[in-house]
């Protein structure tokens, strides 16, 4: 990342550390600012304001509305920790197990009330439209999630109703970002919406890269277990697309794999590996990742400001394109 | 209650019926559906209406945001009841027993959003100022959730505390109720004070009031079993009176009752009952409740408009403080 770039994210942790979500009682309020002080690549701020930097220099007045989408963010991280049973988050205990699972419901409903008093931080005469389309964005989220839980249990799960779901769960709050952004900084209609468009289709190649990764990351810079995936036999874009291609025998082995309830945890993952890689999975979602950043590039062409002011935009899209953890 | 209430009420019900949560997923929105039809008193936006109703007659415009603080009451529900594990909410399985924890986690998620999307349809020029003082409201009511949660572990909780405890969890939205029906009106800054504190007094009148019938209600009239909060050892307003007043062997019998594991529950709840009785905590109570219906009943007088136009609320009123379950 550029110094730009940096710059800005030393301002983002700043105006965190800024965030009094309140004192008493502190089993309320403890969890708050200890999931906000976990860290994080605060990537949504980011892109707040580097959209909101297309148009105007000065971040100043829109950073601490910036700073909801990074407590919104937190906020479904809390909760999904406690409903997808999550004991780490960041390496650290999430809420639920160091306070408890009340808590975390508790201060995570008190952390989306504090989104909105961040929200009502932006210039009066946008509040409103700024909350709407926040509103849709956060259903939609919650929409995500909910499929995604739905997905453990269901039999058969199409690529489109996968692509559907992770654009629901993880890229719309990534296109929210960027249109509030927008918003803040005057931007045309036809500009938010490039914006947003943006931020989905950066978002969708983003959490399919998660997929790959998981599976075909290198192992020393991955920083977590390879293969955690295929040990939960979690419904990624890789298991779904290998369903889908399997056939014959192919199918009978990646079938018994997902079924036996006794396994070497090492032979699975290289067996399923292995029948991914005879399938050519990693290539093909390398191509699905390439085909939604090309179409989130594609949008950024079109926003309709000089193209030198996009160059940090370029930077960080980039950068996230090209991560290896 | 009058003719005029029931027809609000009616058209409150009505209302709630055109609410349109979401379809899919199903997991997420019938929650929420259910929640909404199990009825209820819908107390609090009738409290909103009745204070609109002092300034202006017709009530079609607020209809609508009026909502919000009923669609926030269940949102609260959904929550406590996972935290409380309270496997019914008005005889029926709450969200949380008939679907699972991590859709009642979720679905309330999505209520606390929608009721945004309620004040969001109050009139531009007090959006954000209804949104602010809902948001005060709606963290007092968390961190009072909070606080009686803590109660349960905590060896002494005082008077002060208890009635703090229950002014944040149930009185403060009473509170806003009103205010926000003030606000829409165009109330001056005094009248919104006032409506604010009567409900904030009725409130913990009324919260009192549930704690004194869980033991001295008539049987055949409560509906449930009375002695519930003394099986439970739940530090309700009448034991914390108790424990603070009995000495010597009183204190002695009703330490024991609270600690003993074996016990005949008939047993227990009449002698703690009798305890009660020997300190004259219902007289105690009584009067307690007297005097914040006197204090509510006092800033309804202030309000600055003609008294015949507060007829309603005070039928409202005195409806709920001669309430028998």
């Amino acid at each position: 990342m550029n110094d730009h770039l940096k710059s800005l994210l030393a301002e983002i942790d700043k105006a965190i550390q800024g965030i009094e979500p309140g004192r008493y009682p502190e089993n309320l309020y403890d969890p708050i600012r200890y999931i906000l002080d976990l860290g994080g690549k605060r990537i949504r701020p980011l892109l707040t304001l580097l959209a909101y930097q297309l148009y105007h220099d000065d971040v100043r007045k829109v950073l601490r509305p910036s700073l909801a989408v990074e407590v919104f963010h937190n906020f479904t991280l809390m909760h999904d920790d406690i409903m997808d049973k999550a004991p780490l988050r960041r390496n650290k205990p999430s809420v639920y197990k160091k306070w408890n699972e009340n808590i975390a419901i508790l201060s995570g409903d008190v952390m989306l009330v504090r989104v909105y008093d961040l929200l009502l931080e932006v210039e009066d005469p946008i509040v409103k439209d700024v909350i709407i389309r926040f509103n849709n964005c956060a259903v939609e989220v919650c929409e995500g999630q909910q499929y995604d839980m739905d997905f453990e249990t269901k039999e058969m799960v199409t690529e489109t109703e996968y692509l559907n779901m992770i654009k629901l769960k993880t890229a719309v709050l990534l296109g929210f970002s960027l249109e509030m952004g927008g918003l803040m900084a005057g931007a045309s209609e036809p500009d938010l919406n490039y914006l947003k468009e943006f931020g989905i289709n950066m978002g969708i190649g983003f959490q399919l890269m998660d997929d790959l990764l998981d599976v075909y990351a290198d192992k020393d810079l991955f920083g977590k277990q390879v293969g955690g995936d295929i040990l939960s036999n979690k419904k990624t874009y890789l298991l779904i697309k290998a369903l889908e291609l399997a056939h014959g025998e192919e199918y009978d082995a990646l079938h018994h794999w997902l079924t036996v309830k006794d396994f070497n945890k090492k032979e699975k993952v290289n067996s399923v590996t292995a029948i991914y890689d005879r399938l050519e999975i990693e290539k093909l979602t390398k191509e699905q990742i390439n085909k939604y950043f090309k179409m989130g590039l594609e949008d950024l062409t079109k926003i309709d400001v000089r193209e030198d002011r996009k160059a940090d935009l370029l930077e960080l899209a980039t950068y996230l394109m090209n991560r290896e953890k």
